[in-house]
């Protein structure tokens, strides 16, 4: 990021408890106590990293206020009660001066379909279109090249980036951010197998996004073939993440990056799912579970499982096999060697 | 989706054969049998969902002929011959509310490039960009900020949604339908190691998508190094697919979403790639094959395979020796304990 | 392609030392010794396709120069030092009948911010939205629907294509080439969970992409946390592949499609990950590694490695454990027979 604040800028945003030592050069830039060169903040965010304090060549550093040491020549310690908080203030007025609130109003390259109604104090930017009858709420932010479809509703505080796509009817409630080409709304994946070819199942349903979600570049989500898909509250998704239709997904949840959910399935509230899980259709997810990366889920988890693995184990027994699983060579050879001696054995003994 | 039919709309548009009870409310929404409130219309599809039929809170339910029972109060029970079917003709009509027939028209914002030629009852919509010599065909609708490259063909009735890109010289025949984000015709990844460094293998072929094909949300599809990547007719492929360079696809084919095709392979006829599954390149799955989720295949697949797992083997197989993988722990125990019980044997044998 | 050359042409553009034979006919085409029809060009690239040039239909082959042999009626043998280079030359000259170089110039329907500088050279094409002060270098190509944010940089002889998005602050060196829907400096994916609701960390880094890179179709990278993502010089990346945030990639790498890697993560110089790879957080795979398809990799790997599967293994173990895992039943049975002929044994011989 191009910014720049003197040390005293900083201490007011971070609310420091304590100043120590002094440097005459802007803060340009935030990195680690290691990868630190002057003219960067830097923060001691966790205690085990206290020793790298005395070597940061970081120009500002944010470190708890109980601390004890001092800072070398042209650096400054500011004391705050948790440097990490600290940090997320700094990021946050710097995330201002990245994407400064724009002006409402609705930019004269936009297109916009007949009842469509845009609040007053909404911002439609550049190359947008908005199909007839859609709604879009206060404060919201279309940024460019956002397509809107007929009858569709953002509501309140939203942020659509570059290239996203919301389909007919769909609906987005409060404070949701959809990050650069999200696609919601796009027909389920639903055929019937007819005399040698698969005809569409229409897909009617809608898609419904509640307060607070955010959703990575690219990600799609399908509308319900009837009825409706839905994204809970507080739900965050990462980039390339497919939802199939009919999908219900509680609040708060993570998904990490190309995660994949078949039509069908439900996930409850608080699960957790890794980069690349795949979900099988028509099951459940319990409350809280959480799923290790690349896992593939045939079946219902009760809640609070913790599994990985295709198909999926409890996390420890899924560790101890994959052991296991690289001593096969082994075993085949004591089987071998208990075979021919049993053998030997069993002729010494003169049983057979 | 917001509908509202009453009854007797239903009862026409389902053809239906008998009608018993009746109900005073409009119908607004579809929902299963279990989930069904008032107003909502529900469907017998399954048998073996016969005694929910009794409890459900639908206003209307579509029941097949031979049906025998009362309907509640103020509840209908709408007879046909197949309550699936009925279910698609309803949704069919439904389809054409959420989605109205546009116009035939070029919007005044599509930029439209010298000599391409657009049918004139197609719909160029909104911010589409129609480059120089390409061929827009009867019926077809670009729904909006969609790109047609240089010299590309679309057919008759194709649907190409928000955000779709057809590169230069690709070509749709019929009725193709591409879901919004849809990239048709990226460079394939070929490079040559030259120097140290990466050369770009010039990326010269086209892509051909045949009749009736549908392709999902953010899917891709590379042109060919030289000839043709081809997508036979009536394949249906999901979202956030990757279809490589020089691949063939035959006819009626199912992908499901995240699938992934390395360059030069070949699908034939029928195939069915369950979400997820990964294929090598230059190989051929044949023709009716099925193939598991998340599967790797790096190797050709005869005819009619039905495989699970990576590397794969035989869906029963597989099964089977994820069993016994899980199976592991107990295993090395057991040859723990006969190593050491032999040794006994041996020793008191006399064998040793 | 649609183009046509005649014999002459391609004589000369290939740089041939010698011509056997003539045709008559122009090229339009290019297809391997087997699929050639008359009207194409082919080539023999690997001396084991040899016994294939006598019976191929190709009106023109590239051979080498020392081939032995003559040409059918009607089709010349066209000798060169390297058939594969002269065929590279040739497609170079396709390409530029395929996508010739644009006019310099701002198409009238792009939208451009205030103090936004676009150099003279560069072609921004129609419905592109260049944010506030964004920069745009020589000979650089938006073809359209292109979005530059904020402040962000694009060098010289970039090629961006349709529905690319380069986000706010980010920085494009040169030569770089974006497919299709590629989405660059989308918000990494980082949360604090906070009285039981994931509060978003705010993502102020950018992302630095440096000379030669070439990103595939509707891949994302996401923005640094705080300082920088990079993707090193001349690395290329494949379709649908996800970058986290404050990942750093080195040099002349190569991503397959569907790969996705964690945030944090380092990749050395010259590292080869196959199709859907992914890699945990803040691991670092050493210089010149080889990773196989759908491999999950949760921690480093020294420079050099070659593995695969997941949890990985070297590739020659992993393929031996791959085969004995198929034999598990046969195992299970062998141990199951050892035990109860051991039973046998000791009672045989009195020991228990």
């Amino acid at each position: 990021m191009k910014v720049s604040f003197s040390v005293q800028d900083i201490v007011q945003i971070v609310q420091a408890s304590a100043v120590r030592g002094s440097c005459s050069r802007p803060i340009v830039s935030i990195a680690s106590l290691e990868a630190a060169v002057p003219g960067d903040l830097s923060f001691l965010g966790n205690a085990k990293y206290k020793a790298q304090v005395a070597t940061s060549k970081a120009s500002l550093i944010l470190l708890p206020a109980d601390f004890e040491g001092e800072p070398q020549a042209d650096q400054v310690f500011v004391l705050v009660k948790n440097p990490s908080g600290a940090l997320a203030l700094l990021c946050s007025r710097i995330e201002q001066t990245l994407w400064p609130k724009p002006a409402p109003g609705i930019h004269p390259s936009a297109v916009i379909g007949e009842g469509a109604r845009i609040d007053i104090s909404a911002t439609v930017g550049p190359l947008c279109v908005i199909e007839a009858g859609a709604v879009i709420g206060p404060r919201s932010h279309l940024q460019s090249r956002v397509h809107v479809g007929r009858a569709a509703v953002i509501g309140a505080d939203c942020w659509l980036m570059p290239g996203v796509t919301v389909s007919s009817e769909c609906e987005l409630r409060d404070r949701v951010r959809l990050q650069p080409g999200v696609v919601i709304g796009s027909d389920g994946f639903g055929y019937e197998f007819v005399n040698g070819r698969h005809e569409k199942v229409p897909q009617v349903g809608v898609v419904i996004i509640e307060n607070d979600v955010e959703i990575g570049a690219n990600s799609t989500v399908d509308r319900a073939r009837f009825s409706r898909t839905v994204i809970g509250e507080g739900t965050k998704i990462d980039n390339l993440v497919q939802i199939g239709h009919n999908v219900i997904i509680g609040k708060h949840c993570i998904l990490c990056s190309q995660v994949g959910i078949s039509g069908s399935t439900t996930i409850e509230d608080y699960v957790v799912l890794a980069g690349q899980v795949g979900l099988g259709g028509h099951i459940t997810i319990g409350r809280g579970s959480k799923v290790g990366g690349q896992s593939g889920i045939a079946s219902s988890l009760p809640a609070g499982s913790y599994v990985t693995g295709t198909p999926p184990m409890p996390f420890q027994k899924d560790r101890r096999v994959n052991v296991l699983r690289e001593r096969l060579p082994e075993l085949f050879k004591r089987v071998d060697a208990l075979e021919s001696k049993l053998g030997e054995v069993a002729t010494a003994g003169g049983s057979e």
